[in-house]
C-alpha cells in the first residue's frame, strides 16, 4: 500500500487527499499549522492529524506539500529542518512552482499537478483529468507516475517550462474563459436579459471546441469582418470605454485584418 | 398547417428549413439566386425550389429571410417590388439587425432569432436553444410566438436594444471564449503540449459557469492577486507584446486592484 504524508488542509490537500485515500492509499498524517484543519481531513480519510513538524513520520513513501504556492518554499524549509526527511521524496502539487523550489531543500523532490479546479466543497473525480509529473531525479518518477495513476488514467511528464506554458494556458482556458461569460452576464444584467438565454451557447461552444479544435470553429462577425454587427457592439459599449477597447483588441486578435477605429 | 416561404439556403435557411418542415410546417416554397442551392435545400424538405422573385407565392403566413445580415434589405426590396406581398408577415432570422431594416419595405415585420451557430452540416436541435422574437405590430406577436414554439420550448419577446444586448453577449460567450480556447492551443503547440489535456477544464469551466454565475466562481492568480505566477506567465509571454498586453487587461477585468506594469 502506498503510503502518503499530506501537508496542507485547504482546497487542493482535500481534494487530493480524499482521491488518494478512495484509492486505496494510506494518508499517514495530515499536517495543517491549525490542528483543527488538519482533523477535519483527517478524520474523513482515516488519517492522524498533526499541527507539528516534528511529528512528521519519516517512513511514508511519498509526502505531498499542497499549500498555496507562495509558502511551499518555506513548508519545505520547516520540513526538512524540524523532521528526519533528508531521503524523503517530496512533491508539490503546483501547476506553476518550479521544481527547485523543492529541490532547494530537498535532495528527491518532484511534481504532481492535477489540472482541475479543485475546491473544499467539490469532491473531484481525477479518473479523466490530467495529471502532469515531474521529479529531479529520473529514477524516482516511476513511483511518482504509480501514484499518480492511482487517481488519473491521463498522466504526463512535463518539465518546468511546459507547466508554465500549460498553466498559462490553463488561465486562458478556464479563467480568462470564465472573464468573458462574466462580460456577458454583465451585458445581459444591463438590458433585463436573463443569463440563462446563454447556457446552451455556452456548452455547445466548449463542445464545439473540444470535438474539434477552437481555431478551426471561429465564427462571429470580427471573423467574418461584418463591420455592421461590430459598430451596433462598439455604440452599445459606448459608455464603457474600457469595455469598449477590449472587444476591439479580441476581435483583432480574431481576425488582424479588421480596420477598427 | 402553418404554411411559411424561405429566402435563403444558407446555413440559417438550412438549420431553420430543416427544424420547420421536422416540426411539421409546410415550407412551400425555398428561394435562392443560385436555383440549384434552392433545388438541394428545397428536396430535403419537400419544398419547391425559386430563383425568380417574380415566382413567390402571396399565401404563406409567415415569410422568413434567412440571408446575411448585409442583404436583408435588399432581399426585402427586392421581394416586395416583384411579389404581391403587401399584406404578408414578413421576418428576419438575425440577432443584430433593427426591426426597421424590414419595417421601412413591408408594413408586417417580425423577427425570429434563435440564439445558436447554424452551420449547414450540423443538423440543430432547437428545442432548448433560446429563440428570441419581435414584431412591428402586437397582433402579429402571437403567430410569430406560435411558430417559434413549434421549433423552441424557450421562446422570448426581446426588443431591439435587448437584440443588441443579447447578441454582444453571444459574442464574448461564444465567439471571444472561442478565442481564448485559441490563445491556449497555441500557447500549448509553442511548448509542444496536447491541447486535449484541457478539454476537461474547458467542459468543467463551461458547466461550473452554467450551474451557478459565472461571477461567482472566478478562480485563478488574477483574482487571488498572485503576483508570482502572474509575473512567471508575463514572463513566459516576453516575446508576444500583444498577447501579454491582453493578458495584463483581462487580469485587470477579473481583478481591478491588481497593480500590473
Amino acid at each position: 500500500m502506498d503510503k502518503i504524508v499530506l501537508i496542507g488542509s485547504g482546497n487542493a490537500a482535500t481534494c487530493l487527499g480524499k482521491a488518494f485515500h478512495k484509492a486505496g492509499c494510506l494518508i499517514m498524517q495530515v499536517f495543517s499549522r491549525d490542528i483543527k484543519n488538519a482533523q477535519e481531513l483527517a478524520e474523513q480519510i482515516s488519517s492522524q492529524p498533526i499541527n507539528s513538524y516534528y511529528n512528521l513520520r519519516d517512513d511514508a513513501d511519498i509526502y505531498i506539500i499542497a499549500v498555496p504556492d507562495s509558502v511551499i518554499h518555506t513548508v519545505a524549509e520547516n520540513m526538512f529542518s524540524k523532521a528526519n526527511l533528508g531521503k524523503a521524496l517530496v512533491l508539490h502539487v503546483s501547476g506553476n512552482t518550479p521544481l527547485n523550489a523543492l529541490s532547494r531543500v530537498f535532495p528527491r523532490t518532484g511534481v504532481l499537478y492535477p489540472l482541475q479546479t479543485m475546491t473544499k466543497g467539490n469532491e473531484v473525480d481525477f479518473s479523466n483529468v490530467p495529471v502532469i509529473v515531474d521529479s529531479t531525479f529520473e529514477e524516482d518518477l516511476p513511483l511518482i507516475e504509480t501514484i499518480a495513476k492511482k487517481i488519473s488514467e491521463k498522466v504526463y511528464h512535463f518539465n518546468d517550462k511546459q507547466r508554465v506554458a500549460m498553466h498559462l494556458s490553463a488561465v486562458f482556458s478556464n479563467n480568462f474563459v470564465n472573464r468573458m461569460y462574466t462580460e456577458a452576464e454583465n451585458i445581459s444584467k444591463t438590458a433585463e436579459i436573463p443569463f440563462e438565454i446563454f447556457h446552451s451557447l455556452i456548452l455547445e461552444t466548449a463542445r464545439r471546441a473540444v470535438e474539434s479544435s477552437p481555431s478551426a470553429v471561429a465564427t462571429g462577425p470580427a471573423v467574418r469582418s461584418d463591420y455592421r454587427t461590430i459598430q451596433s457592439h462598439l455604440d452599445f459599449l459606448e459608455e464603457d470605454h474600457e469595455l469598449k477597447q477590449l472587444y476591439k483588441e479580441l476581435s483583432l486578435r480574431i481576425n488582424p485584418d479588421l480596420k477598427l477605429f
